[in-house]
Order: C-alpha cells, then sequence, then structure tokens
C-alpha cells in the first residue's frame, strides 16, 4: 500500500509524527497499536491530560508552532506541580481542514519537538483523525517519580508559606495585546513580545520539579488563574489562608503596565495561562527552600500563608483589606 | 466558588465523570492535577490513544451512550491486541453545544460505566473543555503485563497460522443499515438489530486476552478493515501471507446478506470496526491454541497463514484466485 507512505492519515504519521517519538525505545517507531512504559523500579508513574480547541484556547491565527509547543508545555507543567519527572505523551489530534496542510503540520510538530527537548520526552503514541470543524489537540503526558512521592493539591499544613515561582498575570497582558487592546507606552517592542510570549509559548516550570518534590506540602500549577487556583489548594487542604497582593512577582513590563492601568490587577491575578508552580512548603523550611531555589536558578517569591480549617480564603491588598474579585480564575464555559 | 459545584467545567466533572472514577484510588476523585498509577511488580504499562469525532466516527444521531460505549471499547480493544489487561483511562473531551447539555452527559457517562464495568478498568483524569464545533472524544487507556511481554504486530514467523476472532464484516453491514440501505428480505429484525449494534457498540475482545498473551506470535485489532489489518501485520513481521475467503467467519446475518448481494464481500473484509483480534500462531500450537480457545469461550477461525519474506500479501477466492481489491481497509482521510 504505497499511498499509505506518502498520503492520507499513515502518511501523516510516517512523516510528521513519527520523528517525534525517535529516542523512545517503547514507541515502536509509532508502528503498533500500543506503546510501552517499563517502569523505573520503586517509582509510580503519574498521568495528565489537558486539550486545547482551536478558536477556544488558542486563536486561529496563532503561530501553529507556538500551539504545538503550548499543548505539551501545559501539560508537563501539571507533572512539574506534582514533581514528577516526563517521561512521554500521547496525541490525539483531531486536525481541521487548514491544518491537514504540510505547512501547518511541519510547524506544529516543529512546536512539539522543541518542547520535547525543552522537557525531555517524547512521542509514544496517538491518533490522527480529521475532524470538520475547528482543531483539538489533546495531549497525555506521562511522569515517572519515586513510589508515593507525588504531591496533591491537598498537603498544606497550618501555618505553611505560600511560594509562587517566576512572575504572574505576563499572559493575560500578552493576550490583550492580541486582542488589540491599548498597550501603555512605556512598554516597549520587548516588553510586549515578552507578555505576547509568555500567553503564546508558556514554559513549563521543569526547572522547579526537584524543589517540588523536596520541599512542597501541596503544589499546583498557575493554570486558570492565580487566586482561583489557590482557592483550590486550600479548599483541598481543608484550610482557609492570605495572599498579599503587595507580594505578587509582577514583571517588569506587568509593572509598568499596571502602574498606568492599576484596574488590570485583578485580571492578572485571576486570567490565568501562567504555567507557574503555586505550593506550600513548611514555615521552618524556608531557608532551606530558598537556597535550594537560588541554587536551582528559580525565582520564588512568598506570597501568603495558610490558616487554619474554616477561616476564610483571601487576597489582601496593599492597605490590608480584603480583595472582592469577580472572578476568581477562568472558567472554560 | 459555589458556581463551581454545579454548573460549567467543575460542576460537570463533579456531577458526570467524579463518578466514573470511584474504585481506583490513583484518580483522587478526580481534584488533582494529575492521577497516579502505582506499577505492579514486574510489570509494564502498555498505553494506546483513540479519538472519536461526531459526523466522522459516529453519526451525529447516534444513541449517546453507545458514543460512550464505543469511545472507550475501541481503546481497550488495543490494549487487548497486546496481551494488556486494562487498569484506567484518561478522557479528554470537547464538548460541542449539544454535548454541554445533561441529557447528553447523563447517557454519554452512562456509557462509559457500562464499558468500565465489562472491561474492568476506571477514570483515572482528563479534561473538559467546550468547542464551537463537533464534539471530540479523546481516551488514552492504560493497561498492564507481565514485563516483556507485549505482544506485537511485528511477531509473526514464516509458516505461522493466522487467526482471527469472532465474526467479521458486522460493523460494516450494520453501518449501511443506518444509512438507509436496503437489506435483505431474509434478515429479520433480531438480525438488523444484530449488526447495527456490533457498529454502534462494538466489544473489546477482553475475554482472548489471556490467549494473546499465551499463544501470539503477533497480533492486532481488526479496526480499519480485515484485509488492510492483516497487510500491516505481515508488513510489520516482514512477512507475507494468505488468507482463504472461504475461511473467513461470517454471522449468521452476514451470511444472509452475502446470498442476496455477493458484492458486499469485499466491503465486509475491508470496512473496519470489527474490533475482533487478528493474530498469528505458531502451526504446532494449533491444537493447544483451538483448545484454550474453546476454555475461555472464545470462538477462533484459522484463516490463513504466513509466508516468507518477500512473498505477496493475499486474500484467495474460492477459487484460489487472488482477490483485486480496492480498497484494503478504511482510510481515515
Amino acid at each position: 500500500m504505497p499511498e499509505h507512505e506518502t498520503t492520507g492519515e499513515f502518511g501523516i504519521i510516517e512523516r510528521y509524527f513519527k520523528p517525534l517519538s525517535a529516542g523512545i525505545e517503547g514507541a515502536f517507531g509509532l508502528t503498533d497499536d500500543a506503546g510501552r512504559l517499563v517502569p523505573e523500579k520503586n517509582h509510580d508513574h503519574v498521568l495528565t491530560c489537558d486539550a486545547l480547541v482551536e478558536g477556544v484556547h488558542f486563536l486561529p491565527d496563532a503561530p501553529v508552532a507556538d500551539i504545538g509547543y503550548k499543548a505539551l508545555a501545559v501539560n508537563i507543567s501539571d507533572l512539574c506541580a506534582k514533581g514528577a519527572d516526563p517521561l512521554a505523551y500521547l496525541l490525539a489530534v483531531a486536525l481541521g481542514e487548514n491544518a491537514r496542510q504540510d505547512t501547518w503540520l511541519t510547524a506544529f510538530t516543529g512546536g512539539l519537538h522543541s518542547a520535547q527537548d525543552d522537557y525531555g520526552c517524547r512521542l509514544l503514541g496517538g491518533d490522527t483523525v480529521a475532524t470538520p470543524g475547528p482543531t483539538v489537540v489533546s495531549i497525555t503526558a506521562v511522569g515517572s517519580l519515586p513510589s508515593g512521592s507525588m504531591v496533591h493539591r491537598s498537603g498544606a499544613g497550618n501555618d505553611d508559606l505560600v511560594f509562587v515561582t517566576g512572575t504572574v498575570g505576563d499572559a493575560t497582558l500578552g493576550f490583550q495585546i492580541l486582542n488589540g487592546d491599548a498597550v501603555p507606552e512605556g512598554i516597549d517592542a520587548e516588553g510586549r513580545e515578552f507578555l505576547v510570549r509568555r500567553h503564546l509559548r508558556p514554559k513549563a516550570r521543569h526547572d522547579a520539579i526537584a524543589l517540588v518534590r523536596e520541599f512542597a506540602t501541596a503544589s499546583l500549577d498557575v493554570s486558570d488563574g492565580l487566586f482561583g487556583d489557590f482557592m483550590k489548594l486550600a479548599t483541598a487542604s481543608g484550610l482557609g489562608g492570605t495572599l498579599n497582593l503587595a507580594n505578587i512577582p509582577f514583571s517588569d513590563a506587568a509593572r509598568v503596565w499596571l502602574s498606568n492601568d492599576p484596574n488590570k490587577t485583578e485580571m492578572m491575578i485571576t486570567g490565568g495561562d501562567d504555567y507557574e508552580l503555586l505550593m506550600t512548603i513548611r514555615s521552618g523550611d524556608r531557608d532551606a527552600f530558598e537556597a535550594a531555589a537560588c541554587k536551582h536558578d528559580v525565582q520564588v517569591t512568598c506570597i501568603g500563608a495558610m490558616s487554619g480549617p474554616g477561616s476564610a480564603i483571601l487576597m489582601l491588598d496593599r492597605n490590608g483589606n480584603a480583595l472582592e474579585l469577580q472572578h476568581a480564575s477562568y472558567e472554560h464555559f
């Protein structure tokens, strides 16, 4: 069946997806019905799944390589939050008409390839189908960690400190720029580019996996909005807690924007798509944690603390008053 | 955030998907960012992924419970073909507008529940998003088998016998009925119902896993069409081979149809969606294999044999002539 090797479903797999499986034996070159993972001794597998829909999670005119990169990065982000090392992923892609073109597939798999290289994982299997509707990219990522060491949302203790990696709110501002919002004058081309890239091509905090595994009592990635995700962590842990707006880390570009338009604050702490890690650590571990973060070159900022069961979950402004937020986080529908 | 508990993405997860995760500890009630699988000692994990698109893989007016059942069954079918016991699955579902209704979600998750019960696996995690287009259901299924025992497409040996489970072509005829094709008079209501159900609600050969693991030198499931899938097995094994049309097992209803319309033969052996298992066994194992199949109450039929590298891959008609098939199997696009 030579036609299978150059066109159609099997041609696409052979040409575009098979190269993404190079280097992982259990993918069998995508020529079998399933992939195999041989568990490392005394390790568990951690599995997560995220889907992106054209027109919902990415704009139809988004750079296609970025769509590929982001689709994998957002899954890897969940593994990092659990303290798991990425191993492999499976890709189910329903290709819309424009996505069945060589240019699209070349760019998309190029973005996946970059993400694979950044996070040290390979394509283990998948399914490629056509859809008359918008393209849907679904990825299941698999990671590995020492038995019993998975970090949950629910492990925070009373009086634990709350830390976040990196900076928050950049992706939301980047999305505003792409939507044609006015950008404050003080933000130069480099600043705009930085904000837009944080939306289009977020990095998973692969560099923080060791920190999570060693120190975090609870952890999740900030994907739906900082405050909403903090509420999830606190609720899962059966605790209250307080974040302090004054301590939330913002990038230089974001600070310029906020100084021009302070009303953007709420959007930035509830807008999501940050893919930073939000974690709690025991207060007595603070010095060791910050030293380890420094060693791993990961920016971490203490933004709050947990409080006992039944206490409120709050974000305090610079005057110590609780912010009233219209939406704590992004709702997919 | 009380609104999360009754409506929107989180409400849907809580109400419809969380019950599917009952009984598997590593799903954490779908309240964490990822699921965990603790590998059984000296076992490997096998992972496979299949996507179904509304209007492509199922008709928009298909019974919704069947869509849920089939989405899981077609994935489990791949695990069975590899000799793996189903453990768990992740579900990424992009819900079109009609699929975000309670009636749809109730029926869909009901079908998933039936399939879970039939195959002994549970929902480990997933993602629920909205799409402006047709609904897309992507499932990643995970199975387990003793280390190194995965059965590949590529393991067939020269002179191995080719067996298939169950009967072939029923689903194709069922699809014809749903498309309004004329049904031969000799097929009664029960026969029509049987054929339609084989299309709408295929069963994975969960009952044949032990047979595959003990006897199969190569195996895959018949999803794209018997002859095309046989070509894949032979090609992957670097061999030729011959199937005999006279030996292909057809159901009673299919035989009635064929006696009225012999031209349907080609469609039935190339149409796909059978989800039977096609496997090769050593010729010396035949008696033991057939005895074991009888013990497991699995119908198996010897339909051909492999031949040496470089020899042709053929389907012979009742006169020993090679059939010329227009399409060996279903092409997704």
